[in-house]
């Protein structure tokens, strides 16, 4: 063990001296934020954690780390939720972080396409999006702080997946540094080009594990100049489904959000902020809050009127309310966003990314509710999220004062309920999240052995050495299983 | 070669023995339809088609081909422009058509899928989406021979990409038979599933090298009620990427077609069906055919004639016709339609599939019109196709009556001097057709030694003996170049 921090601190001596302190840094206060997960619960250790500056300094970095035999672990803005950028190797890891790396090489209005590095900051995309008059659909909570490379890594989804598609639909090309050190320029911003396979293809959603993405180009849409943002109060949950589709139909494609809404996410949304002001609306099993957007001079209100209209009239939906400004619709979003700090506030609970086919949503959610009740009646189910995806929230919340061993045997029990479920829908364990650290034994035990040998088989072709995330997504060859999480 | 060809004969009888008459076509003139190319200019050599029912017998097949070192050539429509699809191998070849393999396993209306298999014709999905008032998007021409295994082969493009995304966005899943027999069940209808690679995307584009795709689930969406059609005379052509952008922005998310149409498309429609009615609209530079569509009930044509009016207001456009029918609809869309069957009837000529950023569209048509003016003015070049997604066609008509050498002297000369451009503009030389065996080599000549390396490396991954399609793509390492083609 002496042998090995000797030559960690050696490791990182070399790299000081390589590539400057601007690049480089080795004290573990500095580093610490780099090596603790979003949630803060858990940390893990690093040799140091590399800041290149440009692609060419990741790529002398990322040969560096091979040469030595330090394994790299890529980190975006570090909002992932799933422990894929935590650095644990039983080898030296380093956290190589794109933060330096966050210019906006060119955006191109004619094009409706940007090329960006990996590092910039998803808000600021967007914002730089909007000043040409353009809009980057990508919109999810942590956009302040999350980074394109880490939402290109985990093929990022959120609210507008239902309009725009996952972070996958919306990447015309990449720029990658592999683990040779190689940089693969692969920066087309190209609409359509079907020459061979698609290579970035492999690197979306990859965490990490088969290269360094250091940049890449993006496909913008003209931004919506109005938007109408709807609060439905639903009948029955079980309708949530038929409501969609009424919704996708009466609002064309300009449906850009449809987010299931359970009765406790008020309660914890004003629990997160008291002066939160909620709607004048009447008690509902479930709640849709809905966007419809649109560009040029459409008149989206009668549009949104008739939906209503019609919703009421098959009795689908109770009561609305249609925001009547910008600052009511966004204190409509508060409560989507609040009921998640909400139950940040409750403290550790069950946090789940499902998703079943959307047709089995209600179904889904109706059976979950049924089981906590059964097994778990003390704790407090919230099951909520992107049901236009089929993508299911399932959280649970355990009552307040247990002993911890007590809680987590609970949210355990909780989980395994809720998976065993899904898997007889044959839906999914992480629908946006990614497998990261935090569910690659649930992946494992879900994959066939055809898709264990291409995975296994990609990974050996892209990174023989194992240099990149060991350990995520899928368990590394060099160190084993090297990291035990709830 | 006397041993080469009894032994093919023995593998033929072998497998009609195995596999029955009716999945095992072994007569020449009985196999012919399936050795030629779509249009007919090539015929290659196969030991026999095989015609699987299912995918256990497609699996079968499969295992068979491999260990008796036969060749696999997936076949679907046979619709393919770059002969991505023609047993030409110099080891015995066998075409696995997917024709029999034609069931629709099912249509989730709720869900919005459907599970289809590989040989189902692509119109026969799209009326039976249609039936529960739903709408799969890929639209074009060959629609009603093309097998949805081959358009998801060659990840096909067509009319509605810039609102729907080219096939690879409309697949949800896949199964697949591998090179050993194995068949892997891909076959989810989950919108969000990020658990690990996506496997899927190795196949989306592939032209059956590294798998034979039996099954897919799709994606389907509302069915539009209703569709506005309008033909526009445009002032310059290169105003037509503003053109472009204004019917974005003003049309919103519903505009699903923008074709640029050359004046001599006109002439050519006609040429092709002479009963043609031709709209009464001004002589001009260019002409761009639009489609917008709704669902619900969203009033399109105050929509659709405020953009006339603003594409009028800025001088992009002199005069314009809008469809009043949706037979009058059907004519203009035959002018798109019909200029393709009028460039063949002129005989052989240079038909490309190029693609530019769409802010190069005009400067690219531009320069090419101004090379081949100034370097073969007897050829008649005919520039159209996607330009919303950047995607031309720009095909060269030599003069009648060349002698065969001078003739293709001419195209290969266009081609050569088109292709410059393109790649000047960092564009691509294959937009949605693929590469197959006639782009191969223009394929091999751009690509980096990085991407060739990866290329390879999957393919020696999944199809470690050259059982799929070899010479298709990349070059073959056991057959070597196999086919030279114009």
């Amino acid at each position: 063990m002496d042998t090995k921090l000797t030559n960690a601190a050696d490791l990182a001596a070399m790299m000081l001296e390589r590539f400057g302190p601007r690049s480089v840094l080795t004290e573990p206060t500095d580093t610490l934020r780099y090596r603790r997960d979003w949630h803060g619960d858990v940390e893990g250790s690093a040799v140091a954690v590399l800041r290149p500056g440009d692609t060419e300094e990741a790529s002398a970095m990322v040969r560096f780390c091979a040469e030595h035999g330090l394994a790299v672990v890529p980190q975006g803005g570090n909002t992932g939720l799933v422990l894929g950028a935590l650095p644990t190797s039983a080898r030296g890891h380093v956290v190589v972080s794109t933060e330096r790396m966050n210019r906006i090489r060119g955006i191109d209005a004619a094009d409706f396409s940007a090329v960006v590095e990996a590092g910039c900051v998803l808000a600021a995309i967007k914002d730089a999006a909007e000043a040409e008059d353009l809009f980057f659909p990508l919109s999810l909570g942590a956009e302040g702080s999350a980074q394109i490379g880490g939402n290109i890594s985990t093929n990022a989804g959120g609210i507008n997946v239902l309009r725009y598609g996952m972070t996958r639909e919306m990447i015309l090309g990449l720029e990658v540094v592999l683990a040779d050190g190689t940089v693969w320029n692969g920066l087309s911003t190209l609409r359509k080009n079907n020459s061979g396979l698609d290579l970035k293809q492999l690197f979306i959603g990859a965490e990490g594990t088969l290269g360094l993405i250091t940049a890449a180009a993006i496909r913008l849409v003209p931004k919506p100049s109005h938007v109408e943002t709807a609060f439905l109060a639903l009948a029955d949950r079980n309708d949530v489904m038929a409501l969609y589709a009424l919704a996708r139909r009466e609002c064309c494609d300009l449906l850009s959000a449809f987010e299931l809404v359970p009765p406790e996410g008020m309660t914890l949304a004003k629990e997160a902020d008291p002066s939160l002001a909620l709607p004048q609306i009447a008690d509902a099993p479930a709640y849709a809050l809905i966007d419809v957007a649109a560009t040029g001079s459409l008149d989206l209100k009668p549009l949104v009127e008739r939906f209503f209209e019609l919703a009421m009239e098959r009795g689908y939906v109770i009561d609305g309310v249609l925001a009547a400004s910008q600052s009511q619709a966004a204190d409509l979003w508060q409560i989507r966003d609040g009921m998640n700090e909400g139950q940040a506030k409750r403290g550790v609970h069950l946090r789940t990314d499902l998703s079943v086919p959307p047709s089995k949503v209600a179904a889904f959610i109706e059976e979950g509710m049924r089981e906590m009740a059964l097994r778990l009646p003390d704790c407090l189910p919230v099951a909520y999220g992107h049901v236009g995806d089929g993508n299911i929230h399932f959280n649970v919340l355990p009552p307040a004062g247990l002993p911890r061993e007590e809680r987590d045997a609970k949210l355990a029990s909780a989980k395994k309920v809720l998976n065993a479920i899904v898997d007889r829908y044959q839906g999914g364990i992480s629908a946006e999240h990614g497998i990261g650290r935090l569910k690659r034994d649930d992946f494992a035990a879900r994959r066939s052995p055809v898709q264990q040998e291409i995975l296994t088989g990609i990974k050996a072709l892209l990174d023989p050495a194992d240099l990149f995330n060991p350990g995520c997504q899928i368990a590394s060859p060099r160190d084993g299983a090297d990291v035990t999480v709830f």
